[in-house]
């Protein structure tokens, strides 16, 4: 850890879970997220500790300086729009306001009371109008998995993989926030002794343990971001689970890529964890050969170390399993250069898109991000504390997603990223 | 043409450029699209003969009913989301004020001027905000043809795709109004006499013939469109051309799809053509074979019979050359069926997204919708009025997309969607 211009003057809080050393949400953390109450309509909060912050009523007492408004909607781009100045200057505002030092908020109880949320009676919202959703590709152990597993054992890794942070259109609109149920989908399914395909619930359920980031400064059609600014286009990243039905994906993907099997549900957790809390966890990605085509190369480190773990819940079980733990810093494409590349050809972003990081494979055995590798596409099969054993989703079952980069004595954390699976509709 | 409670009462304007034979926008018509002038901002119009009818205006004077201020706004979207009752009965309410026998508007000099616009004096606006764009892949020719180019051709068209109406999800951020210039996109090609790729302006740059139609009446998270009803939440087509870097998307395609082959730009015309003018031009879409699996099933016809053209003018050339002639009929899967696949995953639509036909072509050589198909990858060349040849599109070249439905004595028209080619930005 390095000392850097956005680390924060007083990392104590009067808030006292703040300061805790296993809480995702101290001081050094501060992430923006959307929230509402069972008497308040929805606005913009920050996470400390287990409370939260409202912004929305901070700025309204003049404690908060900001554009008006910004933080009485009920998505984050408003604010997100307003550039990465004013992203710090408001961090530093709360900083300073939740410091211990600081007697404002924590003496005047009433105002108090309206201003600190629990976090458990809150309920969390969508953070971000999300205009466009992008999803790469960008973990070479995940690629190489799915490449033995769908193509050919011998040549998994394709050729244009290593040159190109190989990324798809998503679907926008079925991006759904930690704690939407997800209905297991209907659609075409190729069995290998039958011609014809049959049509019914997915069988092959799976998750994709993934980051996503959100493009916090958008580039103009015609006008693409280079590699070397990419970062600060960025404000800040989720968790991402992206739903898939393998055996949807395996009939449809040839030759436009998945669709069906990605559309109905793209889970991300509630709170954005800006890059300057992100800053002092930046690491080397792995090193790249052949050495990247120049619009691609960046100078410097543009890995971060978030640990991230995947847990299963069955719908009886007392507690998860965890099924995969793995890092953000394994993949091998940074966010910078999937950023590039996004734009070279001239395509423009805008505030809110979000980017997906591709499924996050390790090189071990548990830090496989994703079923379809865990269980060889369900060849095999994991067993869970209950002694349940899982090639795939079940209905019922409960999966989350984790991630935190661990400081000295205190971690910068995500929060969870979960969703129940409720059995398919039947079709009429 | 048969009758219909679509069909409106009196088919003859006092706009006498409505009734010429030739305008694509007669009484029958009546497409919806945004529209500026020099001193006046953003709003709503329809289109009549070589005149634009200012929604706004009609209704500010109490001539036109419907939601208050949703004629004032920069898209169209918040006129669509009020439904299909709402459609028709401005429609209805159009058409008598423009009927010949009408004297309201007619007589009203003052009113006139203000709310009948030269369309040669307007410039045209992206009709509708656009919170998705799905791509299509419907043209049973143009699979197999492409097939035949990037794969194998003894199995050019994939067995998946006489089962699927397959889609993948486009890029809707660069989705770009006609008339809008278009520049050549940078990136990565892989030439076959070398190992890695170069990076650089596309050199196979193309056009693709579409059409695309956009959601008036969205569906929920969960909850899929059955194919008999999903015309009904269907707005209405425009035109669409899904410009292509061949180079780049030979390379990248692979396993995800086309991304940065088609992020750069995709132009639509400004017209929104509804579903009501185009109901007397219903016709039967090719008969499939095998029969569709019962979701994808819809009893009647459901293709529409619109000649499609694609023009190309050299920047230098007088006049363009016609390089395609085809027709949306030619169709494989309707759009029904393509929207009934989208949402069966449970994936859910929103009001004006937008959905490709994929490349239309017919089954004769004049009737391809791209150079890919006509010049063989650009092994052969196509030669143009002045003589000069092309194998793709060249800096300067103008392509122009036309589409109409015949009638008796009239057209009902998409106008034009058109765009120059710019050379590539140097890449710094």
């Amino acid at each position: 850890m390095k000392s850097d211009p956005t680390t924060l003057p007083s990392l104590k809080s009067w808030v006292q879970s703040a300061n805790a050393p296993d809480t995702d949400f101290p001081m050094q953390n501060l992430p923006f997220g959307v929230f509402q109450t069972a008497d308040s309509p929805a606005r913009v909060g920050v996470a400390i500790g287990s409370e939260i912050l409202d912004l929305a009523a901070l700025a309204d007492v003049g404690l908060l300086h900001c554009e008006p408004g910004v933080f009485s909607r009920p998505r984050l781009n408003d604010f997100i729009a307003l550039g990465r100045v004013a992203w710090r200057n408001v961090r530093e505002q709360i900083s300073a306001l939740l410091s211990e030092s600081n007697r404002t908020l924590q003496d005047d109880g009433g105002l108090r009371s309206k201003a600190l949320i629990s976090r458990a009676q809150a309920t969390m919202l969508l953070p971000v109008d999300i205009p466009g959703y992008t999803d790469f590709y960008s973990s070479k152990e995940h690629a190489t998995n799915v490449g033995m597993l769908f193509r050919d054992p011998q040549n998994a890794l394709l050729p244009n993989w290593s040159e190109i942070p190989i990324g798809y259109n998503g679907r926008a609109s079925s991006v759904v926030v930690s704690g939407t149920p997800v209905r297991r989908p209907n659609g075409q399914i190729k069995l290998p002794d039958q011609e014809r395909p049959i049509f019914g619930p997915c069988r092959k359920l799976d998750l994709e343990l993934e980051t996503g980031f959100i493009v916090g400064v958008p580039n103009q059609l015609g006008d693409p971001i280079p590699c070397e600014r990419a970062e600060q286009h960025i404000f800040g990243m989720v968790l991402l689970n992206d739903w898939s039905a393998r055996d949807f994906q395996a009939w449809e993907y040839v030759p436009l890529g998945p669709f069906n099997a990605k559309t109905f549900a793209t889970t991300i957790s509630p709170w954005v964890v800006t890059m300057d809390a992100l800053e002092p966890f930046r690491t080397a990605q792995p090193v790249q050969s052949p050495e990247p085509l120049p619009y691609l190369r960046h100078e410097g480190k543009h890995a971060f170390d978030i640990e991230l773990e995947a847990l299963l819940k069955p719908q009886q079980a007392a507690e998860p399993t965890t099924i995969a733990h793995t890092n953000f810093k394994y993949m091998y494409w940074s966010m910078a250069q999937q950023l590039a590349h996004h734009t070279v050809s001239g395509c423009n972003t805008r505030v809110g898109d979000l980017m997906g990081s591709g499924t996050i494979s390790g090189p071990t055995r548990d830090s496989l991000g994703s079923l379809l590798e865990m269980t060889f596409n369900g060849r095999e099969s994991i067993t869970l504390k209950t002694g349940e054993k899982r090639a795939f989703i079940e209905d019922g079952d409960e999966l989350v997603l984790r991630g935190w980069c661990q400081g000295e004595g205190f971690r910068v954390g995500f929060g969870t990223c979960h969703g129940v699976v409720l059995p398919a509709k039947p079709f009429e």
